[in-house]
């Protein structure tokens, strides 16, 4: 097996840095976790507040402290330090190879769509709220198996919200479904085809920060070798 | 200005896990670090250790501690915990957006490779030492301006031991002098190109863990998307 995971950020237009922060960690018992996190409003503060909760999430991973216990806390750091005033969504995504599963935490309205090995799209969407402004909020935890063939989007509001000045909303899961039905897309051309419909709705000009994550389970066996890329316009 | 920046890695031939950690962080002010370090020995124990130290310096790096504090801080963590018997190495490069500057921290032997924009090979090559066995031990810090046209290639021993066993030792500027002289590779072409020739020269069973980072800045205005890609085979 193989995994394949892909993530695309841009920022509002006109905005020298996009408010959302996308940290990776390795696993110290196997495997990786990615964590998104959305500061409230745009710009350098909301930079700073998804900074800070982004920083504490990956820091209690990296001591091998679980994904839920790790949202809790990054969640009680921003309450205790902006005094319940400033809030963040925050999501985990883990490949936890001690456990052999997907884990997913979710302190964000919107979903999380996966896609079962069987084609089926399955919607993450109960209730949940982001971190920092009510006490003693918990993450919603989802596991499953590690299997090929799944695939995991996760995003943040600006890519659903997109088109929303035109009141040509975006309609996120019918998109998936589209784009994944009988193709075999990489993850990184998924991410991308997301984003580039998102920009479309919204002109060019993004009018939120748009983040995309992408994980995608492949039957493959492969080189055996590990690979990341990065590009970064400066 | 483009920032394209490639890892590779593979374990050693019939190691359930490479021993080398590699780790990205964005820094508080603007930018990424990534830190790669190879612990002593390979397999299990190297992980733990590689682990420890990339941790502790990713840790510094995230709350805006500067590159050498950070080193040093990792060096004292692992002398401290392992009292001086356990040693790593550590490479940091950074892409620092607040000084503009490309920023290499060495604890290793092995050099760090620059293609500077006038197509010139210079290597950082000074005695440097491994963290973790020498009170004081601090790390060689060389900053350049980022510059369209650089090219630095960090890499762990395994890859210029590759071939070893048979007597025939990887030149590895050589073979970067080779693979970048009139051509515009990219940073991920680079990095597997590399790799492939230490696979062949090793046969296809690297006898140590082998690395990777490749960053290479362009004079490219693309789409102002960041963008992210990994994969890993379980």
């Amino acid at each position: 097996m193989e995994i394949e995971v892909a993530v695309v950020k841009v920022g509002k237009w006109a905005t020298s840095e996009s408010g959302d922060t996308l940290e990776m960690i390795e696993r110290p018992r196997g495997g990786f976790s990615f964590v998104l996190v959305d500061g409230q409003r745009s710009g350098r503060a909301a930079k700073a507040i998804s900074n800070l909760v982004a920083r504490k999430a990956i820091s209690e991973l990296a001591e091998g402290v679980r994904d839920g216990a790790a949202a809790r806390a990054a969640h009680d750091y921003l309450y205790t330090h902006k005094g319940g005033k400033v809030s963040a969504t925050l999501n985990i995504l883990s490949v936890d190879l001690a456990s052999s599963t997907l884990v997913l935490s979710r302190n964000n309205h919107c979903p999380i769509i996966v896609i079962t090995p069987d084609d089926r799209l399955w919607l993450l969407d109960e209730p949940s709220e982001p971190v920092g402004v009510r006490r003693g909020t918990k993450p919603l935890i989802t596991e499953l198996p590690l299997v090929s063939g799944t695939v995991v989007v996760v995003y943040t509001d600006g890519l659903e919200m997109a088109g929303a000045r035109s009141s040509r909303v975006f309609d996120v899961p019918a998109a998936v479904r589209e784009l994944t039905a009988g193709s075999n897309m990489s993850a990184q051309q998924l991410a991308d085809s997301l984003l580039e419909q998102a920009l479309a709705l919204d002109e060019g000009r993004p009018h939120d920060d748009i983040s995309v994550l992408v994980l995608r389970i492949l039957d493959r066996t492969g080189d055996g070798v590990r690979r990341l890329a990065l590009s970064l316009p400066l």
